[in-house]
């Protein structure tokens, strides 16, 4: 019997269905108050099984839940609901599980949020807002979403998703990535050794959504910027060293790009002081692209179709090699 | 040869590809200084083609505009570039064109509108503007537009290009409007004789797209919001007069709708004293949602290719039997 490290709202909300898997998995369940219970009064001796999702990572308790997977001996398989490695904590999580898997899941959510953006800016959607507040009632000329055309930095899950729904809407999609694949979800696809200035000068909006390499960091630089078009749309739902911050500002103010989408920033929480906050050609929200029911929803489907296949001993989805981690630990110097 | 009434704008956009047909038509252009023009220094004796557009309806010289109009004789054919009939000068040309044919291109954009006011609503945008105004890194919690339900009044050009797009980012869409026929844009269709509270009630999003009849004219009224759900969005693109606006703001204040997106008002220009202007539920734009380049040239496109069929004498797409205008006049008593 496997110990399963859980957060206690996750456990109520799965309960029902992890009862058929009870002879197999005694949840080991940590309240928001750093409590863990029992609540089917038995133990594991096989190994720990942890799920580490919103519920855990945003807990007050969290530093309970990292000294928990910390100590489990073994960790027979680590749930992460996150796509990246980048930090310390999974990193070592990822050193230490036997097994690791990913979650891909919140790529609808941020694409989602990448359309939100796209018509909020191409929609002129802060004219929209200025004319009701000022009474205005003057016709407000804009871009239809449909007639863009968009670079995407990084062409996986994420990238992917956003793909098919641009095209879904008409635009047109270059995506950027390694693999020579083709993609049902991309008019065109180049490898990032051939992305050229004229590449990214062709692009009404360019999307950052690849992983943060020692190749990627602070790839949107000045020298980027200078390459967009007047009027474009710059996004990131990547990580924010991609972006030289200070190149993007110095770029704004000069109109390439016209605006500048973020969820993510080089420092997390943005601190106060940041000009990004209050510059008028800068939307940016707090890493919250993912932040709905539906990623919920589909992680703890996830969660509980690789718990049965990790039960009957049989392959899991979105597993991560140890190399991996090491090729990030490289970067990080963790 | 035939007189062919033009603004000079669109005559300057569209010259070159107008040149093949120089035997047929003899342009005469009306500028926003009210001055008409023979650019090609000759005039046409057998009839009149207009060629109604948003650079001639919202000129400066409208009034000229509509008197070379009304004084063609005859008037051989009118292209207008709006899908309505329900206006005075509109109603007028229709009785007095041997041939008048309307427009339903501007769909693409009024979808694109109705995207955006969605992903703003779903996506809590007033929500993240805050926040970024307040410098506040807190999570902001959204709805997926992918998984939420639409009851979409009116399944006609509009209705239809509102579905495709939301069925293409996973949402699910009830058509309502008389004809049978299935469409492959909506999952599922009701006759408004049909439409049941509990049809209303069962939608996250409703969106009015309906032609404004006898039978249509303040249909969204105390009752139909009443059996909205709580925190629903209510959208209008059809027609002002659709919409009862008192009970609208007593609704809103009730939570049900959640938030109210329109693009047309009973009266337009909106007048400054309405409450809708600043009610914080309430987001009204200058009927603007079709205003995009990506109409003027599908409205050129459709014009260019109705000119050629007419002029060989074949049938033209998007007529309109006076019929239509008779039904319409029957209810606004022009």
């Amino acid at each position: 019997m496997y110990d399963l490290l859980i957060h206690e709202k996750t456990f109520s909300r799965l309960e029902e269905r992890l009862k058929p898997l009870a002879e197999q998995i005694a949840p080991h369940a940590l309240s928001d108050s750093s409590e863990f219970g029992r609540p089917w009064g038995k133990e594991g001796s096989q190994g720990v099984i942890a799920y580490g999702n919103t519920d855990s990572f945003f807990s007050p308790a969290v530093r309970e839940f990292a000294k928990a997977v910390y100590s489990a001996a073994p960790l027979s398989w680590f749930q992460s609901n996150a796509a990246g490695l980048d930090n310390e904590f999974l990193q070592k999580v990822g050193e230490k599980a036997e097994i690791y898997t990913v979650s891909h899941v919140q790529a609808h959510a941020i694409a989602e949020w990448v359309l939100w953006a796209a018509f909020d800016y191409f929609g002129a959607g802060a004219a929209r807002r200025q004319k009701q507040a000022d009474r205005d009632w003057k016709k407000i000329p804009f871009r239809e979403v449909g007639e863009t055309r968009w670079l995407i930095y990084g062409f996986g899950h994420i990238g992917e998703n956003v793909g098919r729904r641009l095209k879904g809407l008409g635009a047109h999609v270059t995506g950027v990535r390694r693999s020579s694949a083709v993609s049902p979800f991309a008019d065109h696809m180049i490898h990032p050794d051939h992305l050229s200035p004229e590449d990214v000068g062709a692009a009404d909006a360019v999307l950052l959504c690849c992983p943060l390499t020692s190749e990627t960091e602070d790839m949107a630089n000045e020298a980027f910027f200078a390459a967009m078009s007047p009027g474009s749309l710059f996004l990131n739902v990547g990580r924010g060293p991609l972006v030289d911050e200070t190149a993007l500002l110095a770029a704004l103010d000069k109109g390439r790009p016209g605006h500048a989408s973020l969820d993510v920033t080089r420092q997390e929480p943005l601190p106060e002081e940041s000009a990004l906050w209050s510059h008028p050609g800068v939307t940016v929200t707090p890493h919250t692209a993912s932040t709905t029911e539906g990623t919920e929803r589909r992680n703890d489907e996830q969660f509980l179709e690789n718990l049965s296949s990790f039960l009957r001993g049989e392959s899991l989805r979105n597993v991560v090699d140890a190399g991996a981690f090491k090729a990030q630990a490289s970067v990080f110097g963790s």
